[in-house]
């Protein structure tokens, strides 16, 4: 039987090259049992003049669904289903399902009702994001990251692609971070000493299961990053929110019974504060006076554009008491997930084990990309260009709040890509989040930040990593103008 | 001053292109302080004769340096580094860390010391490979990979490479999983009851969070894959190991307390048995009975080259009782790291939520490149080919293993790609696996699979997906001497 070409059409919506939608077309109707075995296809012309497309295309997508053993060809009768093309399921899909388990009961653990916020996945809808976090395309050096990534695809590359690493990671991407990350940040480390993990997320997750439990104490910023919140509830260990001044977190109000401290010196999470040398010691003195270790979330130190970043704790840390938290996602893009933990090797030992049990290992795809990428100096190259974008953009949202007379909360001595702002006594700004979606304005409140009950509502951050300059003048007077009208 | 050519050296052991290793040799003597501002570099010519390749090669990495901003030309006076090229940190790396941390009592909790065996990362320098879940370079479609994964790294995916999906999945993927790979399987669901992990590890382990406390109990295969008791050694519930026979796990022998069963009903691991389907349905009744949820592994069904597989388990389930585990690691290669949970919606809800906090997502380019890969064909057809080679090899190692009159504990009827053996009485196989990997063999010593403390010795597995066929028969052979002479 031949099938009509009638009954062959191209999604509205799909995506990729015309030639690969042709195939999907015809491999999905054989997997789906429309099309039969020893059936005929239209012919390349018939198919290319119904779709409206070049017959070379339709010649191609057929010869890829010859080889593929989908279609075989006869000579010049043309194109058939194969007889032995993939089938579909010799068995029907079943009933609708009525739900008798009661889930109430049968969760052991929940996770859901973190402190974390929803946000919003279509943020590129709006036009004055002022979003942290997302990757800008007008910054994001694409290209380079291609041919990096066609490079790991390569058969030189095919074991680093394909293998399972057990608990191991990608040697060349250890080895630059050894060699030339790390020194950058005043950092030596041996290979027992670092493990890849997927983000920062990854790496702080990992480090609250090692180290701490129910009968330990953690110290936190507050305001701190609302996710490392829902990682510490996790652990169930005991929570001390430590509250942040202008120079990040104070020494002196950690408390004695302290077992991990976390914090953010080179841009305080989210007030931007960055810790002075001298507190950096004391901060270092109190943690050995209660016998504390130390995380450091390194996140931004390359965003230093107004100041060179300082040396991180890690790099006066005397007694292997700081555990260092690096990552590449949050300068090349989120969605890579990517970043790393450097600690004494009895720390890194166990992380790597629980890693092991939870995923194995990071793709061993993205590993060597990375590794290609900061190897050849892209890396470096981005952060520069990637820099200097900020610092425009500062100075555009800098004049914009002054001359709207907003309130700035912290600003970021070194850069950064945020400032942290306080709307007027009695504004609730998740309140003023939701007017300025309305008008295509994206601001992140603040009380998410705070350790509870009592949050403040009148901070708001505001990122510049994802607007263009252009939009930022209008974006900030649409605020001002909101909050003027409260 | 210039850089006297002699300084230039590219590593012996270097990887990637000519241009790549020249650029990359230059930017890492800028990035370490080596070459200074101002600096002025050999020419083209020059450094491409002392270097043996062709001047292009060297022009072409200056150009990409320079578009870096490593390096700045003046016209016809050459290449200098530029003055505002990235530098080297302005700080010594530290002095050698005393540790004075008690790293005994600082970990709060240890996950080293788990069941998992070490595995050899060098397998592929062994000559008789009989080991277990790792990519044959032979059988696996690198070049259509390689076409999806650069698709997916055009500028029309960029949102998908770069975005963080915070806890969502990438749509595509997920349409394609529930169009097309989950009816094959008889199993219907809706976006809400899937759930992306990074391969099925993490999908086993995420389950066994949200399901198991240490008030709960679960029945496990003996023997089953041993990552699996680590797993649950982490959530510290009570295990009940249930002995299985030819035809997988016996439901009569589930204790009554049994809050979640673990199984791998097509495939047992590692016996190869597959359960009947009457079986199966005796199964679900026994849950039913002692009101337990049932885990299953569904790994390997797309090796059913002997006769077609049977529906899973999941689509015989009418409560909403059964926990899918899927995975794409296994089939295409283990470092792509990419599986999937279905699930009842308010599992699939808290599996989410944990999933966000432990690692966010899997990265969205590798869930882009799976979709284009399986949506365009290459899939199925890849998995026939595989089917079609490892039938191929499963008639050679059977025909050797009968020739040699070696032992078969489990065959695997419908197929996949191992065979359990035992040993004769009195070896065992962790010495036998020793003995063998003098002789470039590698086998699986079967102990770590069962359940502690008197584990039997004797069993070994032999997998066939990794080693030619032509190899097979003298691998066959070394075993059966080893043990002759024994």
């Amino acid at each position: 039987m031949a099938l009509p070409v009638e009954t062959f059409f191209l999604k509205p919506d799909a995506q990729g090259t015309l030639q690969a939608q042709i195939q999907q077309m015809i491999a999905e109707g054989i997997l789906s049992g429309r099309f039969k075995p020893g059936e005929k296809l239209p012919s390349t012309r018939k198919l290319a003049q119904h779709l409206g497309v070049s017959r070379i295309t339709v010649t191609l997508s057929y010869t890829e669904l010859l080889s593929n053993d989908y279609l075989t060809s006869q000579g010049r009768s043309g194109y058939y289903v194969s007889e032995t093309a993939p089938t579909p399921p010799n068995f029907r899909a079943p009933d609708p399902v009525q739900e008798t388990v009661d889930w109430s009961r049968a969760i052991g653990q929940r996770f859901t009702g973190g402190d974390t916020p929803h946000k919003p996945q279509d943020w590129s809808r709006f036009k004055y994001p002022f979003i942290y976090g997302q990757a800008d395309p007008s910054l994001f050096d694409h290209t380079n990251w291609r041919h990096c990534a066609v490079q790991a695809l390569g058969q030189r590359d095919f074991s680093s692609l394909t293998m399972d690493y057990y608990d191991h990671d990608d040697p060349q991407l250890i080895e630059f971070i050894l060699r030339h990350t790390l020194p950058r940040r005043g950092i030596s480390a041996t290979p027992d000493q670092i493990l890849i993990t997927l983000g920062a997320q990854n790496a702080l997750w990992l480090t609250a299961q090692v180290l701490l439990t129910q009968r330990r104490t953690a110290a936190l910023e507050d305001p701190c990053y609302h996710a490392l919140r829902d990682i510490l509830a996790q652990s169930r260990c005991h929570v001390s929110p430590v509250p942040v001044d202008r120079d990040g977190l104070p020494p002196g109000l950690i408390p004695e019974d302290t077992d991990v401290i976390f914090t953010t010196p080179s841009h305080q999470c989210p007030t931007t504060a960055t810790m002075p040398m001298e507190r950096r010691r004391q901060l270092l003195d109190r943690a050995r006076e209660v016998n504390a270790l130390i995380v450091e979330d390194d996140y931004e130190f390359e965003m230093s554009f107004l100041r060179p970043p300082s040396p991180a704790l890690k790099s006066l840390d005397r007694d292997g008491r700081v555990i260092y938290v690096g990552s590449f996602s949050k300068s090349l893009f989120p969605g890579l997930r990517l970043g790393y933990l450097v600690g004494s090797e009895p720390f890194i030992r166990e992380a790597r084990a629980l890693r092991a049990s939870v995923l194995r290992h990071p793709p061993g795809h993205i590993q060597r990309t990375a590794a290609y990428f900061l190897s050849l100096g892209h890396y470096d190259a981005l952060i520069r260009r990637m820099s200097q974008a900020l610092h425009n953009r500062r100075t555009v949202i800098e004049t914009a709040i002054a001359k709207h007379e907003l309130s700035v909360a912290g600003l970021g001595a070194f850069g950064g890509s945020s400032i942290w702002m306080r709307a007027p006594d009695g504004v609730n700004t998740a309140d003023l989040a939701r007017r300025l979606a309305e008008q295509s304005v994206l601001i992140e409140p603040g009380a998410p930040f705070f350790a509870g009950p009592d949050r403040p509502t009148q901070f708001y951050r505001l990122a510049y990593s994802s607007i263009p300059d252009a939009r930022i003048p209008e974006g900030i007077a649409r605020i001002a103008q909101t909050l003027a009208a409260w």
